[in-house]
């Protein structure tokens, strides 16, 4: 089969013929039918993660996967309801089962976690074999390259703003910013809507052509950020929603300098969801977090039971996807376009 | 002044001319614009809250009340940002501003609370003298008409819905029933939509008409309940909605047999808001409460933010009103149709 | 091997030679040591579920099971941390694993959940297979008959606890009440303590030896309630603690006329866990929980999360057990004991 | 009066006679019986604050007070419950009373908030003039350089690990990190115990005189950190208490570097809760938080239900004080002594 892989850290992925991967007895292989393309494809090749985990090559790139169950392992449970021909999304972050986390369904977060497209299989590639627990069904009504980034890029926010819900950072006479409106951001100002019980959402961004996708997916107001100072930019913000800050903040980013920014916006008792890994590292003043009572939440990918919400959702027809399809053999040159951030909404490849 | 007071407990109230109320230093004199009627204005006059507080007559009934600032009291601060001429809502539940219920803003399950329209002063009469920390200021897009319910039949299960929604008990791939589809339901089934995050809405009651209130309000399918079996019951909603039981529950009427029907289409895991006075007793099997892990809210009416949430959704024009408008004369005529059952939506007296 | 099983409802159960039981890959062979006796067990021989679930005979009783890994399946996975020889708790309520319930660990109220003790295996026996994910290896510091208790008398209080805790219903000026002090009372008076952040402990019960054992594990103070009235009861309340009424109740029997006295103690915005099972229905008061603002908690047994919890408590020495031993041939005598209430604490079977 | 003032920034306090102030007529004028020294008393004389809020001189000095009702202002209610020669605790953070965090008890945050000691009347003085409303009445068997520092020292870092309990982050088989063992450190080792459901308390502090107060406290482990690498600690934490890393942490100090050093045992999932203001700015990497999911709360002194909290733990005397009493005179000579970082536990002036 096909597949898309990491030989050398650095460089472009080689697009070369591998054999179709085994199961084991509790995995299903899924035939790839679409996989997005993520920021962390390209921070991946590029090194990013090297600190914290070496990943050894070739890694076969791509982790925001959908596809159908091709075959199934003799130990998958009937009760896990799944048949060939199933559409499906892929969950991303596999736990051990056995630990705290993956005990209460964070198995995203487990110690001991494998993620697709972080080791020897991954979506750029025609076949995938995934335990039967991390696969969940898709509705008839969607499309493949609909699936698959709802499992990152419409996942990863949905989990953040429920965070915000949940704080009790929403609400009628709220206002929540979107910051970063790329991938998951155009996604994010949807959510904000749909889980905001009435709050505003504006939208944050430098590009003019991303805080038009903002605007298209619901955002209430947009605020170019570019060259402005945090002042002009509140004081834009009072003229839009009469409030010169913000009740909750989603990061779609996480650009060190866009969050001084962003906390500066930050009111009293204000909550921050971070999904974005641009930067390196958090640097804001200590005192404003403290005294106005503001909660960081760091917020990672989702797990199954987002996925199964998200997928709910877009079943609905209550979420609008901005995607930009190609294929197999554009990989490099779309890897290029989202480095340089030239890509609107997510890029999706499909087969 | 013109008021309607009950004399007697069981009779008609008396429509009369009575002077106009003094204010407290700390009081700002309302007159009264409009003034919604509730089904405990018919209960307070036919003695239902007799057993619990026998309040003394003669007293000025309605709680439901907007108008606009007329006189102010000489220790209202400044910082309360009211001026004459401002409309306002009036929040229910005065609470002593001590306790601890008081401190963290619940005043309106204060042990020493006071409500407007179940003692000397209420909406039913041209002024009402209101502590200026239970005035809500409204937007002036805002019909005083609409302003009026807001502070009952708009506030009480928009209250409840949120505990239903703070509880985890509403999302994507849930189900909401909302049963009572009177002054309280017609509202409670928009909420539904606005706070449930993506949950389907389903309305259950009795009558064709107040369905097709629900129907019109946004509830994604109704479900006439009378006659019918709770197994009857169940199968209708699998068909509409793909499962037979409900993950969360407004109860606008509390009516006790209503109660049991819709507790046995109570899900695992599901959760129950009650904002009803109909009945007068809970009567349920426990084994399923205990084993399916079910939790009952009572909620009730509700405090100075959730009033001025709702203000603010109306402001955004997020909130339909389905009321009838009549005037000061035809209080005991309206009281006869809302005993009757026959009100569809929301009674509103207006000068 | 020995075994004690229902062939008949309403009998007495037959002691008697069965074969050892085979195990499924995924299973472990359990060697019973102790085995707790609880109530619902003379509640099953005596049909009191039958409406709900008629259980086909025989049915080996006993779900209150500690013992030693026997035999393990071959595809238990290595990172379960389990070798022959460990000591074990068994956790109850094995669900399906792939419902939303299970997914967040809840898999004790799974609608497809098999109870140890309620079908073919239990664990008044020498052996049960159990599923590898369902036991929770305990701290050799433990006895076995300390253990067992744990996996049900000794964990349902204390998820129900934990739910007023997390309800916001203890702390350090507020009073919980304990209600019904047998076996699961007798560890709720501790959790209380553990969890209650400061709030007073009263105990209520009818029987004066219960009571006894009520202080003796910690009740700040005990209140014997037989042939008092409801008012009686809050004075000698408001005498003990300084106030009339509780902020939060735990019901560990849920007996329907104890519950309508329990009820009329419950103060504004109170918190009532039930986790007993004595009673058929829930019978009270309608206007009171709404316009107090009261919550009722169904509390079922516990997940292993919980199990894992009472385990590191009792390992850390903050449990005490209130038990009485008895031999496998005392099994029907013990059950008489249990059903006349004539138990303090808990019955323990040990081999 | 007596009064301890800043004429000049950074300058020592002068000591000096001024008349004894009048009282609004919701005010209260109490004689001051005890006030505690914080550092952020010193912050303020040096500086620290004035990039934020720079506070015309004289300022009158401290924050942490008790003492006794001495003239009641003619508004205040009855239903206040205080008469002359009752003892008080003085609430900080005196909010406007109609903002959305006044008005559920947060007038802590309010953004118009006042402080004593942080404008024209302080604590280090014979009187004050305190608002009735911020008047939490303290039981007789308190004395009152016990009250004064639960205002501050013990108040701060109990609203913090409220914090953490109620994120769900503490149980039996947690560990909790205190960082910071000074005037609040020593209290916070207690309410982690109180509040902690079981988790084992570890201190972390460079200072061994101040670990030995955290473990006379409570702490069931001590951890000197001067001089170590992370990896170090981490190392001795397992030794410990059998994990390498922390499941939430509070923060006493708030020194950047700390923080650093803290974060990096943060666990997955874990909570930091941040209630000391050392350092000027937070700057941590940000893939950890995010992956691990972890959040950070800032947290803020505490507000008027969180003192009546501590209060009442206290006169339960399930608290003990660490602290070190001096005379008026002695003001100077004990800020520099705090500015050292030479006083164990809290320093409180008696008069």
């Amino acid at each position: 089969m096909k597949a898309a892989r990491i030989h050398e850290y650095g460089k472009p992925v080689v697009l070369e013929d591998i054999p179709v991967p085994d199961i084991q007895p509790d995995e299903i292989l899924v035939q790839v039918k679409a996989c997005g393309m993520c920021r962390s494809d390209a921070q991946l090749i590029d090194g990013y993660f090297r600190p914290f985990a070496d990943i050894p090559t070739p890694i076969t790139i791509g982790h925001e996967i959908s596809g159908v169950v091709s075959k199934i392992g003799k130990d998958v449970p009937k009760k896990a309801g799944l048949a060939e021909g199933d559409a499906v999304g892929v969950a991303p972050g596999w736990g051990d089962g056995v630990c705290r986390h993956c005990l209460v369904g964070n198995t995203h977060i487990c110690a001991n976690v494998r993620w697709p497209g972080f080791g020897p299989y991954g979506g750029f590639a025609e076949y995938i074999p995934v335990p039967a627990r991390y696969l969940v069904k898709a509705d008839k009504r969607l499309k493949f390259e609909q699936i698959a980034p709802l499992t990152d890029a419409g996942l990863t926010p949905y989990r953040g703003i429920k965070k915000l819900r949940d704080a009790g950072a929403l609400g009628p006479d709220r206002v929540i910013g979107v910051f970063g409106i790329g991938g998951l951001g155009a996604y994010a100002v949807q959510y904000a809507r749909l889980l905001g019980g009435g709050a505003k959402v504006v939208a944050f961004a430098r590009n003019a052509d991303k805080l038009a996708v903002a605007k298209e997916n619901g955002a209430d107001h947009v605020i170019a950020i570019k060259n402005k100072t945090s002042e002009a930019i509140a004081t834009e913000l009072e003229k839009a929603v009469g409030q010169k800050d913000l009740d909750a903040i989603i990061d779609c980013a996480g650009a060190t300098e866009m969050m001084e920014l962003a906390f500066s916006l930050l009111g009293i008792s204000g909550h921050y969801a971070n999904v974005g890994l641009v930067g390196e590292r958090i640097s804001v003043p200590l005192l404003p977090r403290v005294n106005r009572e503001q909660t960081f939440h760091g917020s990672y990918w989702g797990n199954n039971v987002d996925l199964a919400e998200v997928l709910s959702l877009a079943a609905q027809d209550k979420v609008h996807h901005t995607s930009k399809l190609f294929k197999f053999e554009q990989i490099n040159e779309y890897l290029d376009l989202m480095r340089a951030g030239d890509i609107i909404g997510r890029a999706v490849m499909k087969w």
